[in-house]
């Protein structure tokens, strides 16, 4: 059920936006705030635990962030990296896992260091995933944008083509900011397309263009960080404490999840 | 050699002022941005596991934290509750571990639910510490006014001369925000006296009331929080990704400490 109604979020008039948290407060706030469905951004768990990201790090940690917020009250899609492991049954059962544990969906990717996973192998291993796991949202990544690689464009139009004909549910391409590009992969694509939130083209503009997921990436981890940094220095030069920011009540009652407003304080 | 760098940092013309870092990635943004040491808020820590604060139920996740963070390049000092054990032998064990990991000090609460520990017990409880663990700066919270108590300013007199009798090399009162009640627990302490941040005294005023050290609390970890769900609702309702976030490689490099700087995007 968390399956379907995740999945019919991809299909609606509107693009599904998804904020992506790193803890359980962050999870918890976003789902209180009103957003569907909560993703997690793996830059955020492996900086938070002082690991690499995409370094298959974080399993653990990411398992444990899983565990904490598959209960939330909105579908949760989780970020795997690449899988955390080489052979393909080790990522299924990893998969089979957090299915277990309630997830909705997870997001698999195909960089491997600064080049791509070889087409064929990735595609075997999201159709190893989704014969071993049918009811989890299997989103494949290309990271052919991302990682900046020559050709990109008509790299990631073969590679999302290759992912959706292996079975994956939807396809996110990091990186692709142009209309062109983004137009191009809807139309070709045959699944939901994923991209970034961008500078250039607001929510609205990646609407109109057929997107139907929008995820917010390792941004709010970015923001958060930088919002602590800044405050702390702004308070040791004299500055007050800033008004409009949750209580410790609110903050502590998150755990709960459904007692605290942080839209109300 | 940690712990007498961090006992000088109290002892300085200019009070201490200490961040409070939740994981990793805060904790070494922070060492970066420039203080002179790094504290840990147990609010923090226990939100971003799901789980209540002043609970008992974090001591796993603070023991990971301090391991992930006392090799940064500055002083650490490790909010442990009231150190999770009804037993003063286990909290004097838990200390001792967290100075075996390199940390500088530690803060131990006398709250317990609504009430305070008995005076007796909770002296006993630092000396029992301070004996086991003399090279670990502690810092002894009396949460008399924090838990609103009737009498708190004449209680957490009693309380920090008791603790400071006891051994407590530091006395925290969060919640004491007057003048009159800074500067009495000042005077009469006979050690460094720590307040929170303020609301309506500024650094300087503390610094002039004497305060040695001015702790963050857990303001930094409701900030981020705060900025992250405002940042996800702002791009929703169609406003541009914000400017001056640190990136994607600064925030990754964070894990090695030393290579990303988030001043000088």
């Amino acid at each position: 059920m968390t399956f379907a109604r995740f999945k019919a979020l991809h299909h609606g008039a509107e693009p599904l936006l998804l904020p992506c948290a790193w803890d359980h407060a962050s999870a918890a706030a976003l789902a209180r705030a009103g957003f569907a469905a909560v993703g997690t951004t793996s830059l955020g768990v492996a900086a938070a635990a002082g690991k690499p990201d995409a370094g298959r790090a974080t399993r653990r940690e990411t398992t444990a962030l899983a565990r904490s917020i598959a209960g939330l009250e909105v579908p949760v899609s989780v970020d795997i990296e690449d899988g955390f492991h080489r052979d393909p049954g080790e990522v299924a059962d990893l998969v089979a896992e957090l299915a277990g544990l309630g997830v909705a969906g997870v997001n698999l990717e195909d960089g491997r260091g600064a080049g791509l996973a070889e087409t064929g192998t990735q595609a075997r291993l999201i159709g190893v995933i989704k014969r071993q796991v049918p009811g989890v949202f299997l989103n494949a990544r290309t990271d052919a944008f991302w990682l900046g690689l020559p050709g990109a464009p008509a790299l990631a139009r073969a590679r999302v083509r290759a992912y959706a004909d292996a079975g994956a549910d939807g396809v996110f391409v990091p990186g692709a900011s142009t209309e062109r590009d983004i137009e191009t992969l809807v139309t070709e694509a045959g699944v939901p397309v994923n991209v970034l939130v961008q500078r250039e083209i607001p929510v609205r503009g990646l609407a109109e263009l057929g997107v139907a997921r929008i995820s917010y990436g390792s941004l709010l981890f970015r923001t958060a960080l930088h919002a602590a940094v800044t405050t702390a220095l702004e308070i040791a030069a004299g500055e007050p404490v800033p008004d409009g920011v949750p209580s410790y009540e609110q903050v502590e009652a998150l755990h709960r999840y459904g007692r605290g407003d942080l839209r109300s304080p």
